[in-house]
């Protein structure tokens, strides 16, 4: 018998934000990117690189005549905005857009085969391709994202059409892929499918789903390989050339079985992907062994290969994990989407155990690459991640050719736009959980939540001051007096923490610190009031020394934020600053800048030019030092104020035993 | 009127070189290098990628059936080799081999056309492509590397028959290429035909091939470009897919003309290649505009863009320059060749302006990268040198895939060993000059070398202990006495020196330092003794502040050798290594060691992992440093005793203002 236990899920249609960080987020969401992507998916925006996602559903869909136009994947990019719109209306009642997602909806119906089978680039361009490569033409990855729109718009809208849709798609994969005789015993080269069919599997408790997709994840990587099979019998060919994705046999994850491996490898975005399949699969189904196997990848992600900023990938070479340590910060990676993924995983983590570690991971990926990924006019974004920019560069040295320097308006790989629209959209759903008897508060958001406990409805506000203040309210309101633990995580960031209920201390006795979260266990009354503070420092971050790239350098982190400095506040050369152990900081809060930001200025040196003009190396050279303030500003606002260069990581001096 | 003087060559086979650090390397380049090379060409290593450049000739001769096989440059191969065997039997007859290489006369001379034209690869391969791919296909590069072979060989043996198919091939092109009606108005992409030309000129004093010369230097870069004119010609065919050479005019230096460029872009090879013989045209011709521009180029390169090891190129895609101050240590490309050719232009900047900055960038990429581009056994070699290696990273981070962490035997595109073979079989000629009436001496190596003074010999003998010591003498020799003056560097590594002539210190106004140089001037005796005293010490040496890579950090140098990290001496980790300000060296030579080798003891200290286990990132953490020795190698004997990590920047600790 399996030890699992997961947590009840918190929908959430019962989780409303209300924050003064987030809400305007959820709104620019709501009335600029969703509206603004609708408008780039059908090609309406000018000078954008072709999407061509909705005409290809009108063409599939016989509506009109012409070619498939774009990636392989270009179906998935308007099932990720269909879901998001799920998320959306769930909050919000919107006819309009209810409307336009309807008619999407019907596109994709027509463009769906009797057999069930839905997929525009196959129905339009390679038709005779179906399913002759898993490896490399994402089908099922596109079906995957289908079903996650499907089941995302169902639970808002209660409308069936499109969960319709779906199941009919994962019958028709159910018919082709499995043990079975005659089936194919294969799996998608990006993971995706795995995770969809797990949602639709808890839509519709129908465990066909869910067994279809353990299949999916326990067969890939096994002997004889499906892409060796697959390559074969297709005579070699390929569709992606540079990559060799078909024998790089890493770069999906199916270099040996998924139970077998303890390292990240290949595509960072596929690593997790797999592993919140992985999670939903043990969760579902108490697998421990498959259990493990998710602890093991995301100990090594997180404590061997992830950024400060909570981004993962360190190379732009098939957008992959490297080795650990290896993390470069200008020839990073840290593709948004990586990290929405990872806050994925984390998430089902939770569920299953929930540990302090999940969520901080969560919140360090979510405060920092993903809100990062967008400008704050929800019209830019960013793909790739670093760690540090250096313009001047760009062009010059190829090394930096994935880097951007400011953010693009919508790319022709556009996979990050609509993955950011639909995580935010739904952001409610990480908030909380509850688990065993407690109620489980992971990330400090503005909100009201419901839950049922013992057959009631408990309402709980929360009121927070991040990521700026750490002042956290609870608002507790039921019908009656209940019995239960609140349960409040307890950041990494802090090293200490206060907390009164109505007012008063709360006793060693009533509470309990466990896996990272402070337990208030004790009977709750409507009105009651839990005050946490959880006090902000300005606090140096250091690197494991194993980083070749953070030695002798430092992070400014307070809060959840993780700082940087920008040329526009500090001018050019920024590697040529160096702190002082124990600095001296002053924090302030600027309300005119990029829609209100809170600043650091910290006490700093900076190497001078003097004596170093037209010569590269010196003997016995000192330093010239000039005392300056380095001002630093949240990672996530980088790149708003034109090009320039940043760096998270700053110059410190070590001290040395005397 | 021109300025320009330039300084009467001192002929190689005038100069014996008799040194204790030198010589050795000279038996290798005579005993091992070039028999092995010699092999590797005719395809009897096994294990090697085929060469198949003998091979080659012999088809293009008509004395084999077969097809071309090898890179389109596959004849310089046979060349360089050539060019070396001139240089040895220069100094050293050796029957059999010049048998052998009056054989690959014989063969060159057969495959010659009767128009003059030598190119096995259009010979055999594309019989109709001839002169219409300039950009790509090293079709003039070839012809100038037999040109250079052709002059070196027929002044060792006296033999005409090589020089005689060397005109015939430059007649060829001067017939081909040049301002007049109907002739080509192109040049190579990959210069070299142009200083071949300057020496066919100097040998022959046919001025015409100096005019040539001037010609291909003066075409480049013109409007309309030639490179789209020959592009269109052919109908777009190109013949390297990856690199786009034809249309990234400045990959080839062709982006402007030649005399205004002021920054070195593009493939660094070609770079220097090119300079040489601007230099060589400027000497010859007075051209004083075109000599501002060598300056210009050198002051780029020098003082933006060179590694500390004396290498060049920070970039592997297109092996090339990038931009001021990007100096990556891990991803520099610092090709060997790349090394030996500003050596090439060094050595023609000395001759028209002797100033010591030019012999101490010979000196630093002659005793770092050239030396290190080869193993102690002569049969290894390095393509890539890089300042830093991480074995670890190899083929998981695929930004080092160009870097090896051990020398390799013979390259698939094998420029590098011939090129350091011909250097080193030649290194005589880059010691002294006379310029005016000063015999210079820009290198320490035991030797002696004859020069004529007023027309009559004066022979001139060194004695040095560099690398390792900085003692040198020298004694006179000649028929009577004689008023000339003797020109010392004084190395730019040394901040103080001594000098004695017969055991007396030089009164001051005796001597004069001009240029880096301590004239001596004064009536000189048989048998007159001249003692130099070079300070050698441990130097700390540090990077311009706007070189990111090297911030924080110095490399160790001492006398002429940049000193470096290895892991055979301090463990993994080198990262973590720092030192202090005004460090405790201890320096011992360990014959034992590599053939011989000076190693450098730092106190230092290193970051321990104490803490650490499983943490990326930590708030407020305070260093655990543990006391240590850094043991320092000279860089050009890394990677002698299997794969390990290295690194020539180590950290040290920044002195704060109180």
């Amino acid at each position: 018998m399996s030890n699992i236990s997961i947590s009840t899920l918190v929908q959430s249609k019962n989780v409303i934000i209300q924050d003064e960080f987030w809400s305007p987020y959820i709104s620019l969401i709501r009335d600029v990117v969703v509206p603004y992507q609708w408008e780039a998916l059908n090609d309406r925006i000018e000078g954008n690189e072709p999407s061509h996602a909705i005409q290809n559903f009108r063409i599939a869909a016989g509506l009109e005549q012409g070619d498939f136009y774009g990636m392989v994947f270009q179906d998935s990019d308007v099932a990720k905005w269909l879901e998001a719109v799920g998320y959306l209306l769930e909050q919000m009642p919107d006819p309009d857009l209810e409307k336009v997602a309807d008619e999407v909806v019907d596109l994709i119906a027509k463009a769906q085969h009797a057999d069930g089978y839905v997929n525009t680039y196959f129905t339009l361009k390679e038709t005779a391709g179906r399913w002759t490569n898993l490896a490399e033409c994402h089908e099922l990855y596109c079906a995957g994202h289908l079903i996650e729109a499907a089941v995302a718009y169902e639970k808002a809208t209660g409308k069936s059409k499109i969960l319709d849709v779906a199941c009919k798609l994962a019958d028709c994969i159910d018919a082709t892929f499995g043990p079975e005789d005659g089936k194919i015993k294969g799996y998608d080269g990006h993971q995706e499918v795995e995770l969809a069919l797990m949602k639709l599997y808890r839509a519709t408790s129908n465990d066909r789903y869910m067994k279809l997709a353990k299949f999916f994840l326990d067969e890939r990587g096994q002997s004889p390989h499906f892409y060796d099979l697959e390559f074969d019998r297709r005579n070699g060919e390929t569709h992606f050339q540079a990559l060799k994705i078909a024998k790089d046999k890493s770069y999906s994850q199916a270099h040996i079985p998924i139970r077998m491996q303890q390292t990240a490898e290949g595509h960072a975005v596929r690593v997790v992907y797999m592993c919140t399949g992985m999670a939903d699969v043990a969760a579902a189904t108490g697998d421990e062994e498959l259990l493990k196997a998710c602890r093991a990848l995301w100990h090594n992600i997180v404590n061997k290969r992830m950024y400060i900023t909570g981004s993962i990938g360190s190379m732009s070479y098939g957008e992959s994990f490297t080795l650990d340590y290896d993390l470069p910060n200008d020839t990073a990676y840290a593709e948004t989407c990586a990290s929405i993924g990872l806050i994925f995983f984390a998430q089902r983590m939770l569920q299953i155990e929930p540990r302090s570690e999940y969520a901080d991971v969560m919140e360090r990926a979510l405060y920092n690459t993903v809100i990062g990924g967008m400008s704050r006019d929800g019209q830019h974004f960013f793909y790739v991640n670093p760690l540090e920019a250096w313009p001047d560069a760009s062009g010059k040295n190829r090394n930096f050719d994935h880097v951007k320097m400011e953010r693009q308006r919508w790319f022709g790989c556009a996979c990050c736009p609509p993955n950011i629209a639909r995580l935010l959209a739904s952001l409610g759903s990480y908030i909380y959980s509850f688990h065993g008897h407690a109620l489980y508060a992971h990330l400090y958001i503005g909100s009201q939540v419901m839950v049922e406990v013992d057959g009631s409805t408990v309402r709980l506000t929360q009121h927070s001051e991040l990521p700026w203040n750490g002042n956290i309210r609870f608002e507790l309101m039921m019908d009656g007096p209940k019995v239960f633990s609140l349960a409040l995580r307890i950041p990494s960031w802090c090293e200490s923490w206060n907390v009164r209920v109505n007012g008063q201390p709360v006793v060693e006795s009533d509470m309990r610190l466990f896996n990272g979260y402070l337990h208030l266990e004790r009977e709750w009354n409507a009105g009651d009031i839990v005050d946490l503070l959880l006090p902000m420092n300005v606090s140096p971050m250091k690197g494991n020394p194993e980083i070749r790239e953070t030695v002798g350098m430092v992070a400014i982190q307070r809060g959840p934020m993780v700082y940087c400095l920008e040329e526009a506040d500090n001018g050019r050369g920024l590697h040529k600053l160096i702190i002082r152990p124990g600095f001296e900081d002053q924090v302030s809060f600027d309300e005119s800048l990029l829609g209100g930001l809170l600043t650091i200025d910290l006490t700093a040196y900076r190497i001078q030019d003097e004596g170093w003009k037209d010569r590269l190396y010196r003997m016995n050279a000192e330093d010239h030092l000039e005392a300056t303030t380095a001002r630093f500003i949240p990672y996530f606002a980088w790149a708003n104020r034109g090009s320039g260069e940043m760096r998270v990581w700053i110059r410190e001096n070590t001290v040395l035993p005397s």
